[in-house]
């Protein structure tokens, strides 16, 4: 199980929602997605932890998605952090991050590595292009598939010997009083579930294909009615819906809700009508995505 | 008057005091003293206007006091800000900004203008070297002072003509019937009021010398008892009252209080001790400076 909190699902300039952000928690793991302004803030106001994230990942970087991170990755470190922190994201993050650090005088005492994918607490972590005016990411979030011994199936060969589950559990065939048993008949495998987040996009192809069958697809879904939308790089609810549907996927989450929505229920609304099972992303709440 | 508004109060990484920022205000003008993350929210949360800045000043280029800038400048930008925008602080601020903009992609739709000093709103900013870890500055705004005419001496005068009063205003003196009035006599002088704001500071000569009778000092005053105060660059709320005190100051507002001090009225008690007239800053409040 994933638990997803949307930190702040607002997008452009500050709101009653706020700037993007998405911490994604697995078992003490936990990851975050974009950094918008006074995403510190809400980590620590809400007890989200703000010293203990593993990574961050940011989509692209026009300011609403990046400009909180210089200063959530400074405050780590005055609450003397020493673990390393993976960072991923487009072209000219890394540089950004030196630059910012540079001129406020600041020098991480614990170490950046920087990815373009990870596996962490039983986690994968990998991006695909997204669709927007500049170079910008989509990350899939997935978890691993988990093997299981089918116990009622070995009960019934009267195999009891610990040394035998842990060989089949590894895949490997044993051989018990001239009897062999082959790992696929013994295991079950648990798929792990899938969660795609788009950052900011229009509608496309590759958006289509990275969300395959997620669990939960969460989409740019920045305006209800409004012409110029994809070519400001960005989707109607309407689009998102539509995606989700030729994804095939569980869930849509709407998210990078425009500021003009003051009440965005209109969104979910119009969204439904293409995709039934979408909800409105809402600052803080969470999600469990299961399989 | 000058409104003084303390947006952000605290220092350092985030807790319940915002991040050091102050308003100032006069007549529709307003003037922004630090920006760390998050003061563009409080601005906007509280009313306190946004787009209609007139110009920002930064003490110093820790991250803590400048990170909320670019954010604030884009949200201008993005919220269709056309008019100029006065920009001042230490070295680095320029370059700090370029390279934040230039990452994230934006060009400021509205011209800044760098200054060391400004007049504007009848008021007159300057700075001066405070005594930091890194350069800092702090500033002085000096309300002009008022010059009107003594109305009732001048009717002693029998003299009603208007064009007379208007040279007199402009410091002429004037010869009426054969008798030659001094503009000395018949003008009287208010006195505009000064507050000063240091930064982070620890108490030094330099501070003392500019709050000499400002009617508000705004002084750091992180700690209430850290014997490496003075090393870390900051003050104790007693170095900021002792400092009021040498400086003939009329009010004391302590600032930059630590997140350690979950209940700060400690530094105000210990401050009274040296200091009678002074209180704690909390945001989001104001002060009313008169002369």
């Amino acid at each position: 199980m994933i638990r997803v909190y949307f930190v702040g699902s607002g997008g452009g300039s500050p709101s009653f929602r706020g700037l993007p952000a998405i911490l994604v928690k697995r078992e003490g793991w936990s990851v975050l997605f974009d950094c918008g302004e006074g995403t510190q803030w809400r980590l620590m106001k809400y007890g989200l932890g703000l010293t203990s994230l593993d990574a961050v990942f940011v989509t692209h970087m026009h300011g609403d998605h990046v400009l909180g991170l210089p200063g959530l990755i400074e405050s780590m470190g005055l609450l003397g952090r020493e673990k390393k922190l993976y960072v991923g994201g487009p072209r000219g993050l890394r540089e950004f991050l030196t630059e910012s650090f540079k001129w406020t005088r600041f020098n991480p005492p614990f170490p950046l590595e920087f990815v373009d994918s990870l596996e962490v607490g039983g986690m994968s972590i990998s991006s695909f292009p997204s669709c927007h005016t500049i170079d910008s990411l989509g990350y899939v979030v997935k978890e691993k598939d988990r093997v299981n011994l089918n116990v009622e199936r070995l009960r019934e060969t009267g195999v009891k010997d610990w040394r035998v589950f842990r060989l089949l559990k590894e895949g490997k065939s044993v051989e018990v009083k001239g009897v062999k048993l082959d790992p696929e008949t013994y295991l079950t495998t648990r798929r792990g579930v899938k969660v795609v987040y788009t950052g900011d996009t229009m509608p496309c192809e590759q958006v289509i294909r990275a969300a395959e069958e997620a669990d939960l697809l969460i989409h740019d879904s920045t305006f209800l009615d409004e012409k110029e939308a994809h070519s400001f790089g960005h989707s109607l609810a309407r689009d998102a819906a539509t995606t989700a549907s030729k994804s095939h996927v569980k869930a849509l989450a709407l998210f990078h809700i425009s500021a003009r929505y003051r009440d965005a229920s209109p969104l979910v609304q119009d969204a439904r009508r293409f995709f039934p099972h979408c909800f409105l992303a809402e600052d803080v709440s969470f999600y469990d995505v299961r399989a």
